[in-house]
């Protein structure tokens, strides 16, 4: 089913510049030759997904819902395809990527759910006052509509629920908007089957074919090209912070500035206090080390900070922590490149005069792999060198010893935005915690108690984002309901009848949508 | 009352940079000396704000409204005094000048209502699943938190409702966020008397003195350490582009970039349809010249552009628009400079060879005068020339002649973003008016039919806002319930008991907020 296609609406094509898939376990190249696409397939996208902006975002919701759960069945339906790619290209084990099939199934299905409930069209209708002194007012209604094109880049780390049919497509297409993808090329199969699946469940659904397209590509250019183009009205974006910050930019150099929406860079501080660190040293650093060892620490959430205070008990974490680490067979990372960066980052940690190094991990011969790396610092060190707070993506993490609760409340005073902040706390770090806390939830995007911020639900109350550098807009999230609001935009009919108005504001509320009047919701049909 | 004070939380100071305003009527300078702050001051101003933050944000809704509330009360106690300063200082008429205050105080009660109601707070709880398998879930709650302080900049055709006290600051307080007032230099004296009542609504409540400071000055230089400072993390903004673009790109090279909500500019384009224009060419040419000179045409949404089909029905519009602006005695302008800028946008209309002016109003001896201005083109010239695209601030308006309706489409899709726009629609036009409408919502924030874009109702459904260029994000609105939620940014909170949980997400809804529970809203108390 793979043939290295570029899928632009309905059609397929392929260029004369292929790239090919590595399998980071073994540094071999796979054999299936991939069409990188050119500025040109941009240009045909684009146009392609301007053209179905109108009837896609005018859809009765139900009929969206109904799309974004076939795109859901027809990833099902490519069966283990789809998981043995994955599992070629990236590494990663067939329990993970069943798993993660599961949960990109289920946003699906969630944001399909949300948008039958029409809430996000957040309608309202403010009706005429034809005797109002000294004016009348006019008849003002209002509700969110689509944004227009959105372009996404997916992540090398999640090439399923962050990627093709991932997070941001699955609430771009929520919120009515066609969606035009920059294949990420260390997982194309992967991503050509998926884009396959949609691509089918386009055409089951007759919808325009423009709603989507799939342009896979090694280049910069490419990216570039794709956020540039007038028609793109917001961007998705999950990886590195370079890469966010160079779209960011991009963003902002057009003649109409779009929203970026790039999720980038978070350390995830744990903050250890004094009580439960007495009460469970072990048994924290032991967990602390399957969190950050987890998937080869590639997680977005993946707690690269530890703050607590210094002594015995701290001791006793570190000594947990490092046997669990010690004990890890390495495994493989994504790609070569995120391991020689790891790789990297190990050692400027380690060549750091500040630092000390706590673990070293087994080592091992194999291609790509992650030996687990623990540091320790003082606060005062954290403070003063802010590359201690660059993240190092992979199973690497820093300890800040910290001599009493003002310099932990100084570290965290110290933070840069954040996608997640834990404490782990006993009750009596209660007082010190509700200190601390209004402080960490400005800095973030989600706070946790006594659990390990690795592990993202999917559901309505989640938030992942927070803000800058987690993300470079700390007003959103890129997981849960919340995420489709990314992509839609308010506006005003002032007067309009009800034959010109959309069908939500119209007298008669034929789709059932909740409408707010006069500043009460009506009552549900 | 007025003594040329910078106010610094509950401080007043003087300094020794002291600026003047000038009556427009006369280009006569003002007495009264105003202090210009410094960057000391924004840094003072901001550190104070900064402090203000967890007790403001986190006050109970009730409480903060009535803050809200005693904002208007103590502009309302200010009486004529506010009112006479303003003239003097703007040159707008008294009616005009008690209208707006009566707008400004009705915008800060309708905010507090919104506060009470609680439905910004977006509070979201899904329960833990502690049986779910494979893993259990959380207890994952979210709801919306105040960004921090905020940076506002009034704009000088609103000295009341979009200024110290206006749309920005009211949604701010309502948000929770800490204000910082950079005072538009214009109109020192009125801002410094409603900064005053601010101020001492702050003390009556209660409040943090950091809730509110007001910076009066007349540099670029202070603006700019206003949006840089690391404790600022939102800007509103109303006024021209150039200046609107100048802030977003300072916020922009911040080492933690934030959001400007910066409104800008738009030419309000009228599309006349041609059964409207052959039922009621006259009536709606002197209703066009009614709303494009009213208040000089110093609002943003003011109709600086009709599209319409040419022809005999169109001469019939023309000569009707041509003889009210011609009967008008010239208003006077808001300031010199703007008076200038009128003249000089005129001046570029009148010499650009694919215009031609079709009126020159009266002309006046007096100072800062606004003659309105009457200019045609044809479609294709207009498509040709962005330059034909530039807001003029004031009442001059361009008539683009078109053959048919297609050249009219075409004209329309060559718009860039607006805040508003009109169709003047007889039952003949609906067909096209279909058409044209989902291509007008995807340039606008607000589309009116058979009326006039001045006005801006104060009312939920309100959107004042558009995409770019009318405002750097559109997202979002200036106007209306919707405004406060620029300056509200969500956090998630996962197994956080109810001693560490803001109040709206413990088990206990103290405050009687909206919350969904597990997918559904809770019954209220």
């Amino acid at each position: 089913m793979i043939d290295g296609s570029i899928l632009i609406g309905a059609k397929k094509r392929h260029n004369d510049e292929l790239f090919y898939a590595i399998n980071p376990a073994t540094n071999n190249q796979l054999a299936q030759g991939f069409s990188a696409a050119t500025p040109a397939d941009v240009i045909e996208a684009c146009l392609l997904a301007e053209e179905a902006c109108p009837s896609f975002s005018g859809l009765e919701p139900s009929k969206r819902a109904q799309f974004i759960e076939a795109v859901g069945e027809a990833i099902a339906a490519i069966g283990d395809e789809l998981i043995e790619t994955a599992m070629a290209e990236t590494g990663l084990p067939r329990a993970r990527l069943e798993g993660e099939r599961g949960r990109t199934i289920g946003q699906l299905n969630m944001f399909a759910a949300e948008v039958r409930k029409g809430e996000w069209l957040d309608a309202v209708i403010d009706p005429a006052l034809p005797n109002r002194a000294p004016l009348p007012r006019a008849d003002v209604r209002r509700m969110n509509i689509a944004v227009g094109p959105v372009a996404v880049f997916g992540a090398s780390n999640f090439p399923l629920a962050f990627s093709v049919a991932g997070g941001d497509t699955a609430s771009a297409f929520a919120a009515g908007c066609p969606v035009v993808v920059k294949g990420h090329p260390a997982h194309p199969g992967t991503g050509e089957l998926v884009a396959r699946a949609i691509q089918s469940a386009v055409a089951a659904c007759g919808l325009h074919a423009g709603v989507f397209s799939y342009l896979p590509g090694t280049s910069h250019a490419l990216g570039a090209a794709l956020v540039a183009d007038p028609r793109i009205k917001a961007v998705g974006f999950t990886g590195s912070r370079s890469g966010g910050l160079a779209l960011v930019q991009l963003a902002a150099q057009r003649k109409a500035p779009i929203p970026v929406y790039a999720e980038m860079s978070s350390i995830n501080p744990v903050i250890v206090m004094p009580h439960a660190l007495a009460a469970r040293a072990t048994a924290l650093g032991t967990a602390f080390a399957a969190s950050l060892s987890l998937g080869a620490g590639q997680f977005c959430t993946n707690p690269g900070l530890v703050i607590a205070l210094d002594g015995a008990d701290l001791e006793t974490f570190i000594t947990a922590a490092r046997a669990a680490l010690d004990a890890i067979e390495p495994p493989v990372m994504l790609t070569p490149v995120i391991h020689a960066a790891y790789a990297s980052g190990v050692t400027t940690l380690d060549t750091n005069a500040a630092t000390s190094r706590l673990s070293g991990g087994q080592q091992s011969a194999l291609a790509n792999r992650c030996s687990p790396a623990l540091f320790e610092t003082t606060a005062s060190a954290f403070l003063a060198d802010e590359a201690l707070s660059t993240e190092v993506f992979g199973a690497a993490a820093l300890i800040v010893r910290c001599r009493d609760i003002a310099e932990i409340t100084h570290v965290v005073r110290g933070l840069e935005g954040q996608l997640t902040a834990t404490l782990q706390i006993d009750d009596g770090d209660n007082q010190a915690a509700a200190h601390l806390l209004p402080l960490l939830q400005t800095r973030v995007g989600r706070v946790l108690v006594n659990g390990w911020p690795t592990g993202v639900e999917v559901t309505p109350a989640m938030v992942h984002g927070g803000p800058f550098p987690a993300t470079s807009d700390g007003r959103t999230t890129s997981v849960g309901t919340l995420a489709m609001m990314r992509f839609l935009r308010p506006v005003c009919f002032q007067d309009v009848g009800d034959v010109l108005l959309p069908m939500p504001l119209r007298s008669t509320n034929m789709w059932g949508v909740p409408r707010k009047v006069s500043g009460t919701w009506e009552p549900r049909a």
